[in-house]
């Protein structure tokens, strides 16, 4: 995520980089045709890049919106991965007997769990950026449980398993009542859901071919309004153009970024963060040492 | 689902292909009638196609919200279906008393009831798209229960009648308690809504005088903007024109193939594709050989 | 709700014609002004009617956005009457123990209560629709039940009262457990929610000063529209006008029709082939004889 | 609520009265000005009124959206007031074991906690339109309750209370089980969530700094309008002019009422009507005698 | 939150000062330029201005809605805290078994956790505009409690856990049944997430690529229609530009200030005065004296 009122120049700039030159050369060459063959660019009616404009316009504020969403959805997937972390080690901690296991041992499976969530929540950022999260597997479970788990193709999902079958082990125990096993199930059953929707933003491609169309009708929009420009203006027009081009491209990039919200980019949701916050939330309930610091951000964005 | 980032041109092209040669023919009788008869063209004030050009592009701006909303929503209820999918095995598996059934044949019960849910999601991404789901219940459900529900109209609607028996008799078995039968009927519920919010989408058209007033009001906006390029730009305006159609074209058809999400295209919900990730995980959590690989894409979409 | 690819000409037709013919009137009156008192009309600047046009674009858009919803939503909880009474008759079918009441008559009870929800989702089409919902309860209800329910003003909810009465009685007879009976009422609880929403919908008018506005803006729009056409390009602006009105006005009329979803018009929606859908849905759960065939369309809608 | 398709043109035409006449009075002094002045008047580029039509007809196309959700919302919340308190005595009915209390005295019981609710609506209307809810509480409660409910602030708040006072009895009496006094309290809260609601939207102020500026970008539109026309149309400029500027402060205003659905205007949400609607509900489940009939419209418009 | 309906005119103009003021430095140059250097001013054609104000317009629209809803949706987390903690006290007062504990130990209870849930309103208020919250806690808390909470980084979620920990109590003397203690779960794990979704919003910058573009874009609009207004009107565009620089830099700043809502400015979500209805409805409830007055607004908004 992005956090510095102050965004580097180079970074918008390479955002767009590409798409400005090809600008710049073509308004270059309608310059250079206006100059030696006048006669032969035809005139255009005024009406046809405001018409193309508009469309144009209509059409970025329709990816730029579903884009949002998708961006907003995936923030708001992972407040709720907070939410329902926080809330699963808060029920524990206060559903389970301690006359039933002993203070000792109610306090090792409390952090059993709670460090198994923390993984949990660092795994699964990983998971979605594309990365190994192996390693951190291997950090916050036990040896046994790990070896369980990474096999899986699915790890998040097998590590819920380990969160029910604790829960299973607890009721058969009498260290909880069937309804707390109901109600804790509840808090799993919503991570369950949390996981499926952010798989499914980050394995659904926004429509490829309103993408496509979309750069392409921005282009046809550019081209006839340098052909309209070049007859006025003149020379003028390039800076002109040029700019215009620049704030459309960037809102166009803008919504391209939002639109995959877990790409592991400068842009994408600060996974990363909001899991060491939850770890810093469970340590401290738990009153283990060792609570780590909030994740610092690097240079503009927050990881 | 398409998923390439290079989308092969035919398939864009065809989808417009009718449009675009109607467009190309009456430019160029326009073209023609003003090379013959100049004086007979009326004169269109500039402003005519300006506000044609506005109103459609907020009425293509309007359909294309709403088609993105059920294509998004028909993604969210599948998603919904793997989220559920895998809850409702999670939760049977750390449920259910191995004690009152014995080990094996808690098992086998689990073996047979995720193996159905794994032919309910195939059977049911075919019965949306209208194919034949005979095939696959006679290959994930037992002979007896094929028998079940092989007559009935809606096949998935008695596939969870069966997941509801079990349920019942689990309970009466007393493997299962009273407020875990209910956590787990509101599971098959969740289902049950999946199941017909996608039949509701699948079964309501998109209002059809919307549909087509808005193809007739391109083609009132195509005309008029001909007319006025005629005058003023002469031939050039051919090509203009067809770009311009090219994309009002492209995207009412891609919003037209947006509003159906489940009629077995390209563009459709890659509902096989999900039931494939669904078996992977189910059949991973119960340590079931034979775990097939993800679904490849075809060419450029994923089915 | 129109099904028809094909609409008939006359109908769209039929849903414009008034204001058609008005628009026509006025254009006639201003080319006929034009002709005799050229002097006399008054020159429009030609940003007018982009003003003009550009705002009605957008009123119409509003009207059409907030129509679709109303539309969408009325669907909507009509799709969720499907769910909730499939879910009903399964959870009554699986919770209650037949041994305590026997098998024939717990297949009775079953029966009665199947029969009383299809009652229940044809009478509550009819009373939306404003029609005469009494020989469908004497049809579906047995006589003591529709004594009950035939006094009383709003008898769909008289029917969920029945449903209520039967659970009660099932829990003292502890033909099901308390848990059942609470997640029972909590499938009927949607029941009077979707009740009390398709009402909501049905008795809530549309912003009527809006209607107003948004109609006399058309108008507006168009007669200075005509003046300025008038101008520039003689009579071949009577068709212009009239094909752009027509769109125009036909998009403001489909949103008109979607505001009111349950109006008994080609349009709303297809209540009577949703209950269709239950009716055949449950009896065959219930293993019943003579399941009905879905219901055709009429001409190009679905009733 | 309006409801007459008949709007009255006064009615209309006081919404807008003062800002019409401003009107009216700027563009009679451009005439005037024009008229002795004429080489004074600075000659306005005609793209300037384009570019302000088109962002206020945007601002108020946004102001427009958020005043029609907060109206919709509140409808909503009065919609499921309808639902929950029909369910609330729903499931008391039918909850209640009559042999534990005898017959007689579960009657009165549900007759005193329906006629609660039934205050409870009311009074809740009339506390929303900022009027005195005293005289309606001594109506529907006993003495000894409406002696509780008056000192306090939150009269409506106090009357949840007494609800769940009687449940705690219930419980304790053991006329109801503790599953059903679960869910029943689950209703209740959703009439407290339904109150909040309300009191939300009721006050919470529309952003002003938005409601000043979109007035004032109206009137800056309208002025540079009124001297781009004065210059080309004369004196018809007038009309013209009003017409325009009768239409957009008709929008404006139609937003503004709907922004504050509670504040006892004849567009506001008919609280008082709905309430009557739910009396009669609870009135006939409970066999009541003297079901009152719904409330008829006044004029125009729905109380 | 601004509540007076005449804002203060500085408070209006302050927030858009500087651009103003570079807005009126740019205009009065061209001015001078075209003033003395006529010829060399290029003379830009009017779709220029057309195109890039409707592109502004809906970037603005963008901005405004997303950011309006961000507004919108924390003054409902709020609205949702509100209810909350009403049902919280409510559910606590009336579940709770007196004979279990004696009546004036349950009296006392109830009031130190109503006291610990009003402190956690001005608490929670007070860390989302970040500013210290230890006075607060200190005075709603009892001392041993306040130990406990204070040392935590999060000392909301802190409280939320002693809630947990007197039901965890409660469950354990028998004074309230299994099912109230999930219930009243439920509750807290509301309040939970109503904190995590403030946090959510407070945390997450609103796109800044987007803010940076939109700022410069309107520049970018601005110069060019400056361009446009020195060629046609003259000194006259002083005033023009200045007034439409107004109206949209205004726009855009309320816009941001929506962003925020919980900044510690008069336009953030009202959290003190939130709160201290709160206060009120609870110490009402459980009749203890003492109960403060409304917040009164300052000056012009309420804090």
């Amino acid at each position: 995520m992005l956090i510095s009122k102050k965004l580097p120049f180079n970074y918008l700039f390479s955002m767009i980089k590409v798409d400005v030159i090809r600008v710049f050369l073509f308004s270059l060459t309608f310059n250079f045709f206006k100059f030696f063959f006048n006669d032969y660019l035809p005139s255009l009616p005024a009406q046809l890049p405001t018409v193309l404009g508009t469309a144009i316009s209509l059409g970025l504020a329709f990816k730029l919106n579903h884009s949002y969403d998708r961006w907003w959805e995936a923030r708001k997937i992972w407040g709720s991965i907070v939410n329902d972390s926080r809330t699963l080690i808060l029920e524990l901690k206060n559903f389970i007997n301690p006359e039933v296991l002993g203070f000792e041992e109610t306090k090792a499976l409390l952090r059993k769990v709670a460090f198994r969530q923390i993984g949990w929540c660092y795994a699964f950022g990983e998971s979605l950026r594309g990365r190994d999260s192996r390693a951190t597997i291997l950090k916050y479970l036990i040896p046994a449980e790990a070896g369980f788990v990474l096999p899986q193709s699915n790890k998040n999902f097998a590590m819920l398993d380990l969160h029910m079958q604790d829960l299973k082990k607890l009721l058969s125990q009498q260290a909880i009542n069937p309804y707390q096993q109901v109600q804790v199930d509840n808090t799993i059953n919503r991570l369950t859901n949390a996981m499926g929707m952010a798989e499914r933003i980050n394995n659904t491609v926004f429509p490829v071919t309103y993408r496509v169309i979309i750069h392409f009708f921005i282009y046809l929009f550019l081209i006839i309004l340098s052909l309209g420009l070049v007859e006025t203006v003149g020379p003028l027009e390039i800076p002109i153009l040029i700019m215009t081009a620049t704030t459309f491209f960037l809102i166009e990039k803008t919504a391209t970024y939002l639109e995959d919200p877990f790409v592991d980019m400068p842009t994408d949701t600060p996974v990363t963060s909001i899991a060491r916050a939850i770890e810093i939330n469970l340590k401290q309930l738990l009153e283990e040492p060792n609570v780590p610091e909030p994740l610092a951000p690097e240079d503009f964005y927050l990881k």
